[in-house]
């Protein structure tokens, strides 16, 4: 591994690659580079020999004509490249990154390849972003539906200290990629002109429907996605004695995950002081007036890079909690914006170190 | 009030009204009578002047050529019924309800209007039958997501007592009624249409979209609904001291609502004996084989009676805790066949006490 201090090198403007840039995700964070303004001076678009040459929309700096052509990834894709977005699945980033580290770049990895090995930091910025600093080349991404959790329970933890969670998610077909949003799309019309349906991205029909399994099941019933809540939650937030049990629920929705969330803490809290920490906290748009039905929902907050919670309220059946509702854009915070904060955290703190020197 | 003892006057058929007939749980109420061969001898359809002469399918005792003409309501409706099931709001409840027990039937009411009233049974023929003789010309027919999670409950605790409960759900379109069903499916065509969307029977837009908002909302930031679920299944179940959380949810679904929940028990328990429990008792179908991508989905259940069970799992975020998950269907188990049932309830009851005599 080469990056020393997880410092970039020095202050020019960065080659940044985006592996699976054809991508729901890859996409998103062509997007989110141009938004930010990341100091980028070239961009590379990474993909499949299949979809090489072809051009994706991209008008930041590097770009040509408002697009950027679409390369082959191969191990030599890396050379120069200061960091390289991964957003092409576990495979894939199990057989690039190496090949990418070992050319001098930094990984920002959205797959859950390397989440839970012990020497890759998982970063949500708002939360550890210091961790971040410590990479040996691999940073890891959470999963979309960690992200908004984590954002609210460390909010929430400066009022008083976390004890369990009971979260039930309500996600979006987004989060199985672009070809799975194209199903619920396609499938939706499909039912409503009573044409006959043929389920390939989900393992049932979603339109209309809900589907209690995401990820693969694991032995204790649970699915890895379930599991991935609770370990993901337990390490960003460097807290493994917070129990965390998930149910995850694939919803008829194009994109935005929503969670409903149950919090037990260990000492008593007022609810007014969690919603200031909630209102201060970066990141976090409150969105709570029932007086005027106004909540967070999937539907209106698709483009946007918060997380929005609403439905903030006591929870008498247990001491100490309380329940919310959160909803966040699954390719934005929930993968392509994270990605590019925790890029920006690396090329922030090489700026200090560049003013310190 | 007329009843005495819970009894209907002896063991002829009966004469049914049904107030709402033209509604969403209406229609399904005559099913549900024909469907379980209820003995009835004259069924009197009842709802607005609006609806006054037209037909409604139906094919039951007392039907002319498969179906049965709508009477307009009145409170001279009732001379000579038995047993009036009411699903036309909780205001018709409350205006017409008193004239059907003067008259001499039993209500059972689908509203909220009565639930709670000290002297209204309320009723889930699995888990309190017994209860439903106890009426005083009233009985009560629970919210449509409190069934399927009592009925479930009610089988755990004969293997460990229960502590507390977590729920939130995934209720479909049809417990808004059809008008809201008829929302969802034209709203989802005029979305993929890309023309323009006018909600009006949900608060926002449901195509494609998640509401963290059910019935009104309270000064203590939870909804109605949210709140029926906790009172209602400490009611059935005859434990005041049950906590519940509830968060209620409408999802793009036409019909069967869902919920994910997760129990603490007060005592230790093993999952083989709480999945035994379920298998054993009656009016729950065990759907539970994630080798086989076996759980229960809304879309696949639309017309069924019973609370179907899966995802069961063991949570380690608890000293003896469980998650699960269930479907139902809203409109059958969730109103019209759990209304049909309590009638059963009394008829059995009415056929042993002349068994007996």
């Amino acid at each position: 591994m080469s990056s020393t201090s997880g410092m970039l090198s020095g202050m020019r403007d960065l080659t940044v690659a985006i592996v699976g840039a054809t991508g729901a995700v890859g996409q998103e964070m062509l997007l989110a580079l141009e938004e930010r303004a990341f100091p980028v001076a070239t961009v590379k678009a990474l993909a499949s020999a299949r979809s090489a040459g072809a051009q994706l929309p991209y008008n930041g700096p590097g770009s040509i004509d408002g697009s950027v052509t679409i390369e082959e990834l191969t191990h030599d894709s890396f050379a120069s490249v200061d960091i390289a977005l991964f957003s092409a699945g576990g495979g894939i980033s199990k057989e690039f990154a190496p090949s990418a580290v070992a050319a001098g770049a930094v990984v920002i990895d959205n797959s859950s390849a390397f989440r839970m090995d012990e020497d890759v930091p998982l970063i949500v910025p708002e939360v550890n972003a210091a961790d971040a600093l410590a990479h040996r080349g691999i940073i890891a991404n959470p999963n979309c539906s960690t992200i908004p959790l984590v954002v609210a329970l460390n909010a929430m933890r400066t009022v008083a200290p976390l004890k369990r969670v009971v979260v039930s998610t309500y996600q979006a077909a987004s989060g199985a990629g672009q070809a799975a949003m194209d199903e619920l799309y396609h499938q939706t019309a499909d039912f409503l002109a009573d044409r006959p349906l043929h389920p390939k991205e989900f393992a049932h029909r979603i339109a209309f429907n809900c589907i209690p399994h995401i990820d693969v099941f694991l032995d204790d019933g649970s699915t890895k996605e379930e599991w991935k809540m609770v370990v993901e939650t337990q390490k960003i937030l460097h807290e493994p004695g917070l129990t965390v049990n998930a149910t995850c629920v694939r919803v008829p929705v194009l994109r935005c995950h929503a969670e409903s969330v149950n919090v037990e803490f260990s000492a008593p809290f007022e609810l007014s002081a969690i919603r200031a920490a909630l209102e201060s906290a970066p990141g976090i748009v409150m969105m709570d007036d029932p007086s005027e039905k106004l909540y967070p929902m999937p539907a209106f907050l698709t483009g946007t890079d918060d997380t929005f919670i609403g439905r903030l309220r006591i929870d008498t059946s247990a001491p100490h909690a309380l329940s919310f509702w959160n909803v966040s854009d699954q390719l934005r915070k929930g993968a392509a914006v994270n990605a590019v904060q925790i890029a920006e955290v690396l090329v922030h703190a090489d700026s200090a170190e560049g003013a310190r020197s």
